[in-house]
């Protein structure tokens, strides 16, 4: 990494937080910007936390009985014209060969904004019956949506994800998939990302093209904007009535099969960017980093100082810790901030006057406690930790939901809100999307989700004042 | 999977090879066609096979100190065109985006076809200092090459690889670790796919376009043609020189960095139907299987059949194998096809009779073995006989290799093996590439690889009768 990444400090969070976010993303040296308007290079240390992420939830969907498979790049346009919603929902935005091998092709190939016509056209070649049922598919690939503006790993040209797609014999099997999936996802954020989300179901206007519900995970990020996160899609027979997908039922009928689709993005990592880092870059939850411990070595020439460093790295290695030993010819202050700016969870500082009292420094990055702690103690200190440190960054980031959570009784405390100190407000709501949209034009506040628990607070809509359906969460978001 | 797909045998090896190659990927479920000509789906099991190939490679890469990074899909054309010899080679088969978001793009954009001018212009941008070298990275994607003449796995529109791009202070590090991957590949050949390959230097008219000089892995199929398996490329400074990758070394002068790029893609897939395949379908070494034993019970509906199966399941599990309980209500001859064609290992036969004999029926799918054993003994059978079979389908293919490479002193020789046998045949070169074209017109053979052995078996070159210089392994090949 060259000098001139850490010269500078980056821009104060609270100052100007697109920047302090885009600063972060470039000098934790997570990606990079290409020749190529919206498309991103995904750096070492940006992939490694996607690849984190992707080994935990690779392995939840395979104990859950889904199979890895992988789909064409390109759609032709006549198999993707043939689902109307999703045509609408997709078509602005897609990017499209023309030329192949010189020639300008017969017909023009869509690169896939999303994958469900190339999984309905293969579903209804290997489904026949009821024994062929369930299917459950995911693939790991990148898609292409041509955006206009665009942030990194929040909204780009290209980004990387997963897409599960299923396929059932009854509508509650599917449903359920639909919801087990987003309980899969929850625990990413819990157990990997240290991130609570508010789980629910979006309103009709807020839906995916072409589903019947959609499910999704929802993060409030540190501006008290909020991230879509993931969503689940329950699509019903919609899909399967335009692609002919039917199996004959144990009955002997011939019936369409059930759908879903769902899918997370590298849109996780700035997520995690949002969530927890400050003023001096990145603070990376312990099961995601990449790098949990960062030894620091200081006045590295003195004897034994390289040899003890190299000793507790040996050591924490083989309890299964991931660390790194700076041993650059860099100061231990440039080492310090370039720790801190790629929110490695501890650093261990050790020099010559620790060993003589065979101790070292351990410091926290997200909170910043230093403790002295006696060298023979680290490798029980260490792994106790990082599952502390996990855990408060979690109920961190959850103290931070719930006091930005609120409730509106009436439309003009609503309005207050928004206006002042955004994060969730908790309203009923009549279900019309005239209200839904009444509210995006006088606050930029969209309906996040329509949460599980649907306890109310209240008998009408604030806004017109007719009875209320539902109980839904609302904020301004990305 | 449908009754269709083994109804019908599938064509015999050694009546039509070509289509008992297509058979067994369509009939074995690795993959079907796309709607898009050329584009393949990756089934669950032809996608489980590139699985565990990535797995492997992925962890010898990272052992081996490289990083996996991933660059955009698509190169604007301006970048494309730097490296001159480079786009000679790739500019004819590739494909453009040309609209994005129902606008005609100012700029066209390929898809990458290979992804050394993405690199390339990302590391002019992050070396700057001896420090900042090595960069090893790698990327796991697809690529996508406008081919007139598709096959599954062999040649295609789109397939999935890895590619690595290095970049060095020294031009000796370069060149080891184009030597060094080479011999990753290999042991992914001997460790998993159980395939011995040949291994050398690609000729200047066989080599990458770009190249200083391109490494080869070779392996021979069953109808003794070869297949080019995999490629590492020591590039010297023609990219970074175009790139302008320049680096401030330890004595202050501004130097070129030296760059090696290497891959292998689902082509290996490919090698290992062709070279363990028969006329049942599908022969698999045990490393590479997905499963590597299927449980087969006969009259399953008899007490105590099932919960013997389920226990030797749940048993075998424990002790780290892949295993398969077929519990579903087709006959157990069918059963046995499936499995046979799937190329599973091992397959054990579990009835009523052998229960009260406390024993099972193991049959090997490789030779067809059929061993009698006593149940208590199957744990420590089964991890013992998969070792045994991978060793053994190893030393057959390795067997055939040489069984099928001859030597050639002259001319006419060289013609008459080609004609009837074909096979590697080792013969003298002058190192013209006139002499290598007309082998190419006469026989259809090509040079395969330099071999890094280069013992002489004569002093002139056969054809034009000058010097020899160097002994080529010669074969035709896909």
């Amino acid at each position: 990494m060259g000098k001139k990444n850490f010269v500078k400090a980056i821009t104060s969070r609270d100052d100007d937080f697109a920047q302090w976010y885009t600063d972060v993303c470039r000098k934790a040296e997570l990606m990079d910007y290409s020749d190529a308007k919206g498309f991103i290079i995904y750096r070492p240390y940006g992939y490694a936390l996607w690849e984190n992420m992707k080994n935990y939830l690779d392995k939840s969907f395979k104990e859950t009985g889904h199979d890895n498979v992988y789909m064409p790049l390109v759609i032709p346009e006549s198999l993707f014209m043939k689902e109307a919603e999703h045509v609408e929902g997709f078509a602005p935005e897609t990017a499209i060969i023309t030329i192949g091998g010189n020639e300008e092709l017969q017909e023009r190939l869509i690169i896939r904004p999303t994958s469900e016509v190339l999984f309905c056209n293969h579903y209804s070649k290997v489904i026949e019956s009821h024994r062929d049922l369930p299917k459950k598919y995911n693939q790991w690939c990148s898609v292409v949506r041509w955006e206009k503006t665009t942030r990194p790993f929040l909204r780009g040209s290209e980004f990387l994800w997963q897409e599960g797609h299923t396929a059932h014999a009854k509508s509650d099997e599917a449903k359920k998939e639909a919801l087990d999936i987003l309980k899969i996802y929850e625990s990413l954020g819990k157990d990997i990302l240290a991130i609570p989300f508010i789980t629910g179901l979006k309103t009709e206007k807020e839906k995916f093209a072409g589903a019947v519900n959609t499910y999704t995970i929802e993060a409030l990020m540190h501006d008290n904007k909020a991230l879509q996160s993931g969503t689940t899609h329950y699509l019903g027979t919609g899909f399967s009535e335009a692609f002919n997908i039917k199996f004959q039922d144990k009955d002997g009928k011939v019936k369409p099969v059930y759908q879903t689709s769902w899918g997370v993005s590298t849109r996780l990592i700035g997520a995690v960017i949002m969530v927890h880092g400050d003023d001096s870059g990145l603070v990376l939850p312990p099961n995601l980093a990449p790098i949990q411990v960062d030894i620091i070595p200081i006045m590295q020439h003195i004897d034994g100082v390289m040899e003890k460093a190299k000793e507790l790295k040996a050591n924490l290695e083989k309890i299964g810790i991931r660390v790194n030993l700076n041993d650059t010819d860099k100061s231990p202050g440039w080492k310090f901030s370039e720790s801190e700016m790629k929110g490695i969870p501890l650093r261990i500082e050790i020099g010559p006057r620790d060993l003589k009292n065979n101790q070292a420094i351990i410091v926290k990055r997200y909170n910043r406690e230093k403790i002295t702690i006696d060298i023979d103690d680290i490798e029980e200190f260490i792994p106790k930790t990082l599952n502390y440190i996990h855990d408060e960054m979690y109920q961190q980031a959850l103290r931070n939901m719930e006091e930005n959570t609120r409730e509106a009784y009436d439309y003009q405390t609503f309005k207050k809100i928004m206006e002042e100190k955004s994060g969730y407000v908790k309203m009923m709501w009549c279900g019309d999307e005239e209200c839904e949209s009444k509210i995006k034009e006088d606050t930029k506040a969209t309906a996040r989700a329509i949460p599980f628990d649907q306890t109310p607070i209240g008998e009408e809509c604030p806004v017109c004042k007719k009875k209320a359906k539902y109980l839904v969460y609302f904020a301004k978001a990305y």
